[in-house]
């Protein structure tokens, strides 16, 4: 992506707004706020990703010579303006939460704070990239829960929605807990494992299916994965590759793993079967991998039914999340600054409740039980409220207000999860490479409860609002209604 | 995409199989087809769309050092092969139905003649390329049809799956039917028109709603589209937006267009209502345009309701193809060429009969009604078959023969629809522009009968194959049954 010039990469009406933000002289500081409304999937939490990418974006934005000849020749846009836009370069703050951090819907995960003309031309391609990686990290953390430990593989790079959708969802899948990826281009650009053997089109190319077998076995003997399926699964494909690991064997040859793949049929009965042959013929140690139209309820249903496969490549499902192939990220203005410099709240009302948004100038404190470790809420407040770990802290649902808890002194940690990533326009935050922020995500993984994580019906986390929070949204609620 | 190298965008296990014909120096030349088993959304047709992207991805393959260097620090590949992979170009033939026409399922939408070490390399990118932007524009032709000839606007960037997805699927969005995108990159890239007006921000910035307006309508008065769902839209928004109305009137402004967007709410309810307020005040020329998480379904919906709707903003149902975020191409072996140069059939057989391929080196000819221009089918044979219009056509369903269709002498015309694309690796195909293909793509849905175009359980088109393909497919089948 750093290779594009992705600054037009926005929605005319940025521009149109920014130019009339120019015109009328209007262009106070004001805070914009990246959250979520639902998690995707009907799950229980989300995983932040994409924020690596919103870095570049940022750093890369400009307008170039030929981007201002265009936006000339659409004759909507006045020569003072396109002057400014050619000098254009982003001054403001940003905070975020880091990528594979857990995270859940109302919080702002990104914030904006800059001059309105600035805010707005971003809004569009934070939230491009954002929705994206999120999505695709998030479904990856529910196929891998489904997996119970087994490895799953991200194979899904020819039917992702476009060459950055396999790329970058390749990323934010091994952020979500892939062992791999079949895509050659994001082993490079993000150095992670890289995996994969044969097509149908190996074994139809060869006089048969055994001669196809055994010239894979003599070229990559390390890692042979034998794909079963091309003629028939238990008369041929497993037979045949029995032959082969044979050969190998009285070879004197011990590859450091090797197995068979099933592609189609039933997965559940041809891998219990596949499984008996194979250990009867003595290779209990061969891996019995999986794919074809694979999710998490499938690999759920399949585990439940004692499938004996132990490796899983998923693909279609993953890559475009299927059931859900939208992450529903929004940027919504929540203050701007006056001429004292304060931040005024602002707040969006809509006929829909759930739609209002939190005014004001937040972080984000998550909240964790000091014995397990485990998350108890998180806690939405203005950036100057503190709090003592050592006191009682009340906690309250925002939507029902009498729903109490009280946590004593004592019982509870504390963090703070946005980061400062822009401070004046200089990026000021490094990002972890993709597998440190993998391995930091799967630690995150851990402080959810397992009500949190099951697919069906999980236990939402609290996200409260402090009470000062909640005075203030009630306050301009009441004093906006008509 | 052209500023990328996406020689790397691929399945590692092409790579190793390529190694495999390498070291095998099994490298006849073969014909691989891509194809899709069944219509997205459940439709009657699909759109052709991607080539020109297809092309721009074999023209600039190359593995550079940094890719060679890359792949040999996986450990996995020769010496040998990687010199051979740096002096890699793509040497083939490939054929291709242009982008903007009709296709339907089974039939080689891209047919690859190549050495099979290329052939199997290119296999992932033009799936990718292929199912992205075939997948977009058929869900357009959808919502475009639904829409019973009222504009619609592309405005998903912000929830298409990464950067790419937002730009190939506004092209992808153009060439289906869209009058516009907002997405201004793609409006650059591929010269097609960008709309957009302003955001809910702009108007949260004012002190108030009118105040926005006003200073929104000083500013673009001559397309002067105001959204009015901030706040109350009947009680507040389309009352303020009406006395701008009149404000511009009484100066004597006439805006080329002008008009309001509903984006919440009930929009079957709020545009009857808002149509009223606007005509009785004087206005009955301006537009109601509507966005909120519309797609064909709901557009179909309120046009049967009676909204008083003639514009409409489509994002995220569009630019994902939310039911159906995958179109399901693959690239099947279909021949090898033996030693005295002439294709041998092959065949992939399957426990699901419908996953069994058409074998051989084939062509497509779409067959019309001579006095209707309206497609009657579409009928796959061999390269070297040969028509006469002026004699009788038998077509059979080749999933069941007893289906027999016969076309008498001069009632139908034949045309052939796979064009060449590459000869001997030179691109000997030029693209048209994206508003061309667009407006090709109208005519070319002009072909369909209205039985074929609705939304719900559409009439089939019929894709029969000849005598001879039939014949070499089923004596396939029976010498390669167990």
């Amino acid at each position: 992506m750093s290779a594009h010039n992705l600054t037009l990469l926005t929605d005319l009406y940025e521009l149109t707004m920014m130019q009339g933000y120019f015109e009328t002289q209007e262009n106070e500081t004001v805070i914009f706020d990246v959250f979520f409304r639902e998690n995707p999937n009907k799950g229980g939490y989300s995983i932040m990703a994409g924020l690596e990418q919103v870095i570049e974006y940022i750093k890369n934005l400009h307008f170039s010579y030929e981007d201002v000849d265009y936006l000339r020749k659409l004759g909507i846009f006045s020569e003072d303006f396109l002057h400014y836009l050619s000098g254009f370069h982003f001054s403001g703050n940003i905070y975020a939460i880091p990528e594979g951090t857990v995270i859940f819907p109302k919080e702002p995960v990104i914030k904006v704070i800059a001059p309105i003309m600035e805010a707005q031309l971003v809004e569009t391609a934070i939230l491009n990239i954002i929705n994206h990686q999120c999505l695709i990290a998030t479904k990856t953390a529910r196929v891998v829960f489904a997996a119970q430990g087994d490895g799953i593989m991200e194979f899904g790079l020819r039917r992702a929605q476009g060459p950055d959708a396999g790329l970058y969802g390749a990323r934010a899948a091994m952020i979500g807990g892939c062992v791999g990826t079949s895509n050659v281009l994001a082993g490079k650009m993000f150095n992670v494992p890289v995996m994969g053997t044969h097509a149908h089109s190996w074994i139809m190319s060869f006089k048969d299916e055994y001669t196809a077998f055994k010239e894979y076995a003599r070229l990559y003997p390390d890692s042979c994965t034998l794909l079963v399926d091309t003629y028939d699964t238990l008369k041929s494909g497993v037979p045949n590759a029995i032959r082969v690991f044979k050969e190998m064997k009285d070879a004197g040859i011990k590859p450091k793993s090797y197995g068979i793949r099933l592609d189609s049929g039933d997965l559940a009965y041809l891998s219990k079967k596949a499984r008996k042959m194979l250990d009867e013929a003595g290779f209990p140690d061969a891996v019995i991998a999986a794919s074809n139209d694979l999710d998490e309820l499938l690999i759920h249903d399949l585990k439940m039914q004692g499938a004996a496969i132990t490796s899983w490549g998923v693909g279609t499902n993953l890559i475009t999340s299927k059931d859900c192939p939208s992450f529903g990220g929004v940027y919504k203005l929540a203050a701007i600054q006056n001429e004292e410099g304060e931040f005024v709240p602002k707040i969006k009302i809509s006929e829909n409740t759930e739609k209002i948004t939190n005014p004001g100038n937040k972080t984000i404190y998550r909240i964790y039980d000091k014995e397990t470790g485990k998350i108890r809420a998180d806690l939405i407040c203005f950036v100057d409220e503190t709090y003592d770990t050592s006191e009682e802290l009340l906690l309250f649902d925002p939507n029902a207000t009498w729903k109490k808890t009280r946590l004593p002194g004592g019982s509870y940690t504390m963090r703070e999860i946005l980061k400062p990533v822009f401070i004046h326009g200089e990026c000021v935050y490094t990002s972890p490479s993709v597998m440190e922020i993998a391995a930091y995500c799967q630690q995150e993984k851990d402080t959810l409860w397992d009500e949190t994580k099951r697919l069906f019906y999980p236990h939402k986390v609290y996200v409260d609002l402090s009470k000062r929070l909640y005075d203030t949204k009630t306050k301009l609620l009441d004093s906006m209604s008509v």
